[in-house]
């Protein structure tokens, strides 16, 4: 029976920087966090692969694009070295219906910032501080299994104003012990594509060790994965009824 | 007393081919579809300038973006020579704050996907069939003026399905006499800067001497006019609160 | 293994009068237009019951609608003699997550009426004119298997402006013959529960038996199965925190 | 000149029960919570009555009504006692266009209950904690003149989750040092009016005498003010279009 399942393809792309130059961060994550979050979702529906900027094509190359149901994206450092066409491969593919996870710094990538069409910035700060994340949405499927909300003692702060536009569903808001709030889970479609922005994941930080956080990523995959795979063209139609009084000079 | 009220500074940009190249076009709009459409929406508190695609940097110099509250836009056939970093120009400051009223094959400006981030993909037809306006939002002040319903005898057809976002507020639907819909005129938000789409607008036809499609741009333009200019930055910011208990490892 | 899936508890309430009145609804709906969506929607994973106005509680006792998972609802001259009591019963489970799917006349019912907070109103004729649905999200779970667009060769216009709340996910524009347009299929969500309204259905045409609709209807049950029931409570809340400085005189 | 500006006519309605039992609560407000705001946001253009619940028709006659174009409604221990018909005139005439700014426990008041259609509970604490009110939309007409955030020093503490529909435009999120997180101020429309829900404002504490409170309701209020009154009617409408091929039983 289990055959017959059909798997979800999911690529967890990292920008995998901060793992081979910065010893804390290599310690706490020596495989990549995209390893640990492959680690972290593991289950008999998903079927993942991993993919980083360093490889060809950042590892995304046609064929791993068009055939991922969902995209994860963390990116930091460098987000200025993914290439445009790598870029507009990957938004294609996420209007056409593919889901995308944005995580944590993902908020600057050119990806996030191409789909949303705004300038994606916020306020931030590293000091360790406590954030507390409310599920405001406890019916939606991403936040199935989170409780009214759940915290991480050590987070960099993201604060509003998050510049994102406004018809994103807010599932989760969160608390910092600084004084700030932030929009921190926010679902939104764009084209066909389900895209799923959640906020927490600093590098030095172990939240992707986190088992709401993983379960709040797993929910989202399954969530983002489409329903169907559709290209967007501009035809020249015929029109369903009879058109009468045509004026020649408009027959062009 | 007039001078004490600040007038809206409004750049109508034009593409300015089909009036040089086609002649049944030039004949309809000899100055341009951007003269008419200033003619038609002139008024004591507007100050209108124009703008075209040949002109040095479009027209859209540091200058005369800096200095527009709102800006329209008319482009069909060019929009691959609109060079990005102009488009990059007017991106920023629409997010800033500036309105921008996107007019008919606009859709498929730069600017316009930039901004939405979505393929802006439609159907159309160029068979000078009616096309009637339903107004929604007779509350709306981009309607104000505007009955339940306007119509235009001759237009090109524009048809569902629009890719664009979800959250536009929609003005107008319209009905197609060759049996399609549209949502017609969408109000929308991006960073701090108002947008509105507004579909009629052909070059063949003459739709930019119609009295209700300039009451509608004159209101748009009123309406997309900024309260304020704000420039989007990622602060690193202080802390309004007292953070305790701070790992030192954190403190990077 | 089918014994392990959970089916859905669907409840398909009619007003069933005019089935009983007026001879062609008797002819087109001998055992009552519910019956005809009962039978139109029959699936494995679907356990259907029927209820009807003339039943005591209006067939909606406190047992009907805890256990029903997805409500429909039919009603048309006849509104006023729904019980208040009854209303506030299915508002309240709808807030609490049960699903609740509006057919056609059932726009100006009490219960669309409170979950809605507007007047509900639109335009309509009864001329048996042409309607054709064109679906503009054909990514949703409610439009799967629905081409671009359907068509009704005979229905009840529905017209624009409806007056409902901005927040509901537009799926399907209507085109009527007659010159009009309508939202005709909108999904919403109030509380934690999922809401669908959709148009087509008079009473005199042969609509629940046209297999489009009855696709859509299909989908949108399974689309509003809720994942979680939670009651709504406004607590004295515990603070996580602990809070600084409190003036006495505070703390009533 | 001066007459020559249509002023606004504010009701500003107060339960007003408080002030009469409570001795604290009287010795803050000695005339009512409501002629604190009157007084407060008091300027040339705008034309403020008083209306409270023991007043004849609750101070809200048909005639106070109709000449209403901003309400104002604070209420908290009595929304119980609020007749049924005076709830239904001014719902009417929110509809029709009338601008409502429900402040604070005004959540839990039948008006706003049914424009929301949903539960409106939420969570909350008397603890005269610390609130921060961050401004996530700088751009918009309530906000002017209010910095990034502001803060009151003392409040009740009102938390998510806050059972609303989401298409409220969010103005504020408010920090709580106890540890939540508030939607504080939300900008919606129903119908053809706006309403704005603003949430600090308990009776203990000196909250309608804040400069940055008393800013924000001013500014709605004038957001609110409508453009136009529209009632709602569902006509039987005359086709734009010639309907062809109309089956003679379907000419009821």
């Amino acid at each position: 029976m289990k055959n017959m399942l059909k798997k979800i393809n999911v690529t967890i792309w990292n920008e995998f920087r901060h793992e081979k130059t910065n010893s804390a961060v290599k310690k706490l994550y020596p495989e990549g966090l995209h390893k640990a979050i492959a680690d972290g979702i593991s289950a008999e529906d998903l079927n993942i692969r991993l993919a980083s900027l360093d490889e060809p094509e950042h590892g995304l190359t046609e064929d791993v694009v068009s055939s991922t149901d969902v995209l994860l994206w963390w990116g930091h450092c460098a987000h200025g070295e993914v290439k445009d066409e790598i870029v507009k491969r990957v938004h294609k593919r996420v209007l056409e219906g593919m889901g995308l996870i944005v995580l944590h710094s993902g908020h600057f990538s050119k990806i996030f910032k191409t789909l949303m069409g705004t300038s994606c910035s916020l306020k931030w700060r590293e000091a360790g501080e406590k954030e507390r994340l409310w599920n405001i949405e406890p019916s939606h499927p991403i936040s199935q299994g989170i409780g009214e909300y759940f915290e991480l003692p050590h987070t960099e702060m993201y604060g509003e104003r998050f510049d994102i536009p406004q018809d994103g569903k807010i599932i989760f808001i969160s608390w910092f012990e600084g004084g700030e709030v932030f929009r921190s889970g926010v679902a939104l479609e764009r084209g066909h594509g389900k895209l799923f922005y959640f906020s927490p994941g600093h590098e030095t930080y172990s939240i992707y060790y986190d088992q709401n956080v993983l379960r709040v990523i797993g929910n989202a995959v399954r969530w983002a994965n489409p329903l169907i795979y559709q290209a967007h063209t501009a035809p020249n139609a015929q029109p369903p009824e009879v058109i009468q009084g045509i004026p020649p000079a408009a027959q062009s």
